[in-house]
C-alpha cells in the first residue's frame, strides 16, 4: 500500500511551539509511525515542492494521501487541487487531518463550507467511539483523553457522513463530530479532527491507531480510468 | 393535531426529589406546555389506567404519542407495546424522552439493546444543535446549556439515526447523541434525551420548542389501513 | 414563495421535436403548472438573460431555483455557478431536472462526476415510491407510469442521497435512483430524473404534484447571512 | 470463519418444481459453493433439527449465519429467534435471502414490516450494482441478469439501509431494493433478494460471488460478551 503523506510544511520548524512538539515539523512524525506498518510504503511530500507535491506522476503511485494543511490553503493551486480530487473520484483514499477541514479539496469533494465553531481557548478532549465495530474503530477503545487541544465544535458545516465513527466531547462541554466518513466515487475520505501543531497528538497510540486504520479503510484495489458517462447499447 | 401524553407515573409524586421540581408529576409538566399550542388536543395518560394507558381506542385517536418512562418499563404489557408499534407502523407520530430508550415500544422497532453509558455523577450539559435547518430545530440555539441532568454518554446502541439533529455534550466531556430521529413504515419516530425528573428540564423554553417541534415533524395526515403485501396483479 | 424557474433554453422552440411538445419551450411549460399554486410567484430566467439569468439581485429574490439544463452546460460562466452555490448554502432551495444531473452547480455542490448510464432507445418508465410518507411524496402514487422517457441507468455516480424517495424502471428493466435529496449548508436540493425535451412529461400530474411537493420541500425560511467560522469566546 | 446455513427445508425435496432444480433442497446447494471458500468452516442446520437447528450451542460457533425461509416462518420459536438477535447483537453476521424478508429475526432486528410488493407472474431480472466499491460488490459486474425470478417490488417496508447496493429491475419495469446492509449493535446484517425455490439462482456465479462476499464482509472478530450499560464511574 503506497501512502503518500502530504503537509504544507509552512513555518512548522520555525515556530517554537511547534518545533518543541514536532522538531522536524507535523509531516515526519506522521510518516514516522505509518512507516512502521510492514506493507505501507510512505512517501512525504509538501506544498514547496514541484507542482506543490501533488504532481500527477505522484498521485498515480498514491493508494491513499494523507492530508495536513492550516495556514495557506489557498497557496496550493487549483490545477493541483483538481488532480486530488479526479484522483479521488477514480478509487484513491485521501485522510484529512485537522485543519485540512478547509483544505481545498476538503471543501471541494464535499460541496458545503465545511466552517466550524472555534476558541481562543484550547481544552482536553475526550472521544468516544460512536460505531464500535467499523474498521476505523479497531483496537480502539470506546473512549480516550486528549490532554490539551484545540477546541472545535459544532455546528460543523458539512454534509451527514455516511458513517459517524467518533464524536469528541471537550471539557467546556463542546461536542464535534471528530471522525467522519464519505465516499465520493470510487474514493473513500475520512475527516479525523484531532491534531493541533502544538500539542503531542499525533505520539498518543490512540491517534496513530486510528490514523492506520483509517488509511486502511480508505485504500481500494478498484481505480477507474474514465469518470463517464456509460453507454448501454441495449 | 391529537397529541396523548403517556407516563409511567409511578412514585413521582411520592418522591420528595420529583415532586420538589414536578409536584403532579411529569406528565402534566409536559401536557402543560403542549396545551398552550392552539391546534393541540393534549390528552393525559399513565400506566395505571385500564390497558396500560394505552388502548385501541386511545391510540386510535392519537397521532404523536410523547412517551415518558423510566422504573418500570417491564409492567407496560406486551400486548400493550404491540399495539403501540402497530400504530407507529400504520404512521402514528412518537416521541420517546429521557430514559424511555429502553422503552419496551422503543427497544421493539429500534431492533437494538439502546443501553447507553452512564454516570453516577450528574453534570451540567450543553445541548448542540448539528442540523440547524430541521423542523426539530427551528427557532432553537445553535447551543443552549442545561444546567444540571443526568449524564448519559457514548456509545449508545441504536442503529444509526435517519437524522442526528442534537448532540449533548457534559462538564465531564462525555457526549450522547441526545436528539434522533427514525422512521419505521409509515410512523415518525424522535428520540430526545434530556428529562431527568429531578431536574427542571422540562420548564427549560429550548427543551419545550424542541418537543413541539418534534411534535409537529413526527405528525403525518397519511394512515395505512392494512400492513401487508401490495398484490401486483401486472 | 419566490420561486424562479432557469432553462438553458437553447434550440428549444427550433427543435421542431421539442416544439411538437413544448410549443414555447420547457420553462414556460414548468412555469404554467408553477403559476396555479396560490402561494407560489414565479419568475422565469434563462442564460441568454444578462448574467446567465442568475444574478445576484434575482438570487437574493429567489425562495427556490428550479434549473433544467442539457446541451450547453458549460455556457453557464463560473461567477453565475459559485452565486447559486453560495445561496444554497445560505439556505435557498433548489430543483435540478432531468439531464441538469451534469449542470455545473449540481456538480460542484455534490462533489462526484454525476455520469450515469445511458442508451440511444428510449423505454417506458415506471416510477417507484420509496419513501411514501415523505413530504416530496404527499399524493403520489406507490407507482405510475410515464409512456416513454430517455433511459437513464445506474450507477448514477452520486453520494448516497440523504433520502432516496423515487427509483424508476424501464421496460428493458433498467433501475435509476430518480429522487434523491440532499441537504448542503442550509440549502435543500433535490434531484428528479423524469422530463426529456421530446416527451410529455412536465404534463403528467404526477410529476407536476412531484415538482410542486418538492419545492415546498426545498424552501426554507431560514437564511444565513455569513458562512463562516462561528467564533466561541468561552 | 465458521459459517452456518439454515434453511427451513420444508416441502423442497417433495415438491417436484423445486427438486428439479435443487435435488437435494437449497441449503446443500448453498453450503456446496460457500464450502469451496478456502477459509470457510460450512455447517448446515434446517428447522427440524433440535432447538429449530439454531441452539446456543451452535450460535456460539456461528460466525455468519445464512438464512433462507419462505412457507414456516411462523414455526421458528420465538426462543430461538430471541436467541438469533442476541447473538446478532454481540456481533454474529446474518445474511437473510430472499423471502426471508417475513423472517421472524429479519422483522425483530428492523422493526418494520418487511412487506414488499409481489405478482403472480415471474419475469427477468437484471441486477445493478449501485455502490461499486462496497466489499459486497467486489467483482461484480456492474449490473448482470436473471433470466427468471419471482418478481418482489418496492415499496418495501423496510428502515432506510446504512447502506444500498444492489438495485434490482424486473422486465415489467417493478424495481426492489436488492442488496442492503444494516448494522444492528455489533452485528452486520444483508439482505439480497434474489434466490427463488423453482429458479437456479443459486447457481449463478455472481449470486455466489454476492454472497460469499456478504459472508466476508458481515464477519466481524469483535464480540459483546455482554449487552448492558456501560458504567462510567467519573
Amino acid at each position: 500500500m503506497r501512502i503518500t503523506v502530504w503537509n504544507e510544511a509552512v513555518n512548522q520548524v520555525e515556530d517554537k511551539n511547534v518545533s518543541a512538539v514536532y522538531p522536524l515539523g507535523i509531516n515526519p512524525a506522521i510518516a514516522e509511525f505509518l512507516s512502521k506498518e510492514k506493507d505501507f510504503t510512505v512517501v512525504q511530500a509538501v506544498l514547496a515542492d514541484k507542482e506543490c507535491g501533488l504532481s500527477e506522476e505522484l498521485l498515480q503511485k498514491t493508494d491513499v494521501l494523507v492530508w495536513w494543511g492550516h495556514r495557506v490553503h489557498n497557496e496550493v493551486s487549483d490545477e493541483a487541487v483538481k488532480r486530488v480530487c479526479q484522483h479521488v473520484l477514480k478509487g484513491m483514499g485521501i485522510i484529512f487531518l485537522h485543519s485540512s477541514h478547509l483544505a481545498k479539496p476538503f471543501v471541494s469533494l464535499l460541496g458545503t463550507s465545511c466552517t466550524l465553531g472555534w476558541s481562543e481557548n484550547d481544552y482536553s478532549e475526550r472521544v468516544y467511539t460512536i460505531d464500535p465495530t467499523h474498521p476505523i474503530a479497531a483496537g480502539v477503545p470506546l473512549d480516550f483523553k486528549i490532554p490539551k487541544e484545540e477546541m472545535y465544535c459544532e455546528p460543523f458545516d458539512i454534509p451527514t457522513p455516511d458513517q459517524l465513527i467518533f464524536i469528541g466531547g471537550f471539557s467546556n462541554s463542546a461536542v464535534f463530530r471528530a471522525g467522519c466518513c464519505y465516499k465520493r466515487g470510487y474514493g473513500n475520505i475520512f475527516y479525523f479532527q484531532p491534531g493541533h501543531e502544538t500539542y503531542p497528538v499525533y505520539y498518543q497510540p490512540e491517534i496513530q491507531r486510528i490514523i492506520i486504520n483509517a488509511i486502511r479503510w480508505a485504500y481500494s484495489p478498484l481505480r477507474r480510468e474514465e469518470i463517464a458517462c456509460v453507454h448501454v447499447v441495449e
